[in-house]
């Protein structure tokens, strides 16, 4: 085609992909190019504006690292990853549901035994967490693998503080053959993403707050079930409604029970406050698991 | 909102721009919300080809610095750049019509007289360019700030390559009280654009081939007239039909005449084959100027 125009240049993108010989990445692309030229057009967007939306890219790839996945941020902020799960986890009935991955998990971290305390020193009150995995049956399943991983009561992720020599608040376990795993940790706070990058400062130009509402994060993994990534949230949290990845799902808000030093389960256990969750994890079967 | 799902999360992200107190950066993001989430429903994007496109931007924005613009290359290849232009630049009939800026304008380039050789020892066959800058009721637009760029017979544009002491067929230029300017250049030939980043990988895999046809680029500028930044092809350039940014306008199309040694207007000037290029840039009056 020898004369783009406005009115003719999404279909010569697409028909530039004619000789792609991986049906769905031509799919993916094209739908790509009609979205964002929907876009451009719907916007009239300036030339300006379009130098600005290449700044931002460009700042958002510079700020990235192994350490701060900036892109993940953005992708979050903007509802994109949270979109994604939920169309990729619609679940049977009583399944427990799915939330974003996050930014913060990290591949083999320390395993320990059911009602150790992970916490490894971080700050924060006590917190003892008491699960059960089922299956949609209601079958207790034995032997999943439970990675565990929070914020402290600082609102940091082990990850993000600098001269740890060691993991915290971050652990996997095992379910016994009653379907229970059990621990001791550190309660989680609400705690604002990292906003000294691009997403921060989009977050600001828009008049958007931060914070997360305060969560554990659990990967389930079992065999023969659909591996489970998902959060649970501390009911009564301020931020419950306006989580700044809008991943809260009402099913996954669970009290965490405040107990005055001196009382209740962990008595004997905790010198000061502490606080107990329950939680009971229902994974669904694989397809031909 | 405590209950997100795949069905409301479009219009709950659209309400958090809510207290955004700049209303065209809320309408920029609310329709670019909108569009993002149409292209991962319209696709069932799934959770991996999700982490495949945050790896692709992050390897972008890796490729990209203060020479390199990855995330430009991006735009022109998906018609997102040459959309913005298109859009922005609905001319009145007979003025000359834009197209892409590129990556490879340098601010500052040097200044050079009416029929000064420009080409600075660059590689290629002599072209000799004429031009006329009038308005579109036909007036002579004298003093108008020409700068030209291109590509050398290479294929490489000066900032491309490593060690030069100074630019090469790169400059500015005055017109005359005539309108005209003209100047010695090499002749431009047909390139490929950078392949060895993620951009590169995409046209790869979608069977896109990275050429574009010959050009010269051209910025006029002039007191009370409309900025152009423009190209001219160069007529029978195999490239002209699959333009890899899709670029090219007919009415940018033009005859770079073939000169055998000793013979044409420039005979005794230049030693063997040469090339003549016309072209008349027809600027539309600002509004207002």
């Amino acid at each position: 085609m020898r004369n783009i125009t406005e009115h003719n240049i999404t279909e010569a993108v697409i028909a530039r992909f004619a000789a792609c010989d991986d049906p769905r990445l031509k799919e993916v692309l094209s739908s790509l190019v009609t979205h964002l030229h929907a876009f451009v057009r719907e916007t009239g967007l300036t030339e300006a504006e379009w130098a600005k939306g290449i700044e931002f890219l460009t700042a958002t790839g510079h700020k990235t690292d192994d350490k701060r996945q900036e892109f993940i941020l953005l992708s979050d902020t903007l509802g994109v990853s949270m979109l994604t799960v939920a169309q990729n986890h619609s679940k049977p009935a009583h399944a427990t549901e799915a939330t974003v991955f996050g930014p913060f998990h990290v591949s083999g971290a320390p395993g320990f035994d059911n009602g150790d305390d992970i916490g490894g020193g971080a700050p924060g009150e006590p917190l003892y967490v008491n699960c059960t995995v089922r299956d949609t049956d209601g079958n207790p399943v034995p032997g999943a693998t439970i990675d565990v991983w929070q914020a402290d009561d600082d609102g940091f992720y082990d990850v993000q503080l600098e001269g740890l020599a060691a993991h915290r608040a971050r652990g996997t376990l095992r379910s016994n053959e009653q379907g229970r795993f059990w621990f001791r940790t550190v309660l989680p706070v609400a705690y604002p993403i990292p906003t000294d990058g691009p997403v921060g400062a989009m977050l600001l130009a828009t008049g958007r707050h931060p914070w997360r509402p305060a969560h554990v994060h659990f990967m389930v993994q079992a065999r023969g079930c659909d591996t489970l990534i998902t959060h649970v949230f501390r009911d009564g949290d301020a931020y419950l409604d306006s989580d700044t990845v809008f991943g809260v799902r009402a099913s996954l808000v669970a009290p965490f029970v405040a107990h005055k030093a001196g009382t209740g389960p962990h008595a004997g256990e905790a010198p000061g406050r502490y606080h107990t969750l329950a939680f009971d994890f229902v994974l669904s079967r694989a397809v031909g698991g």
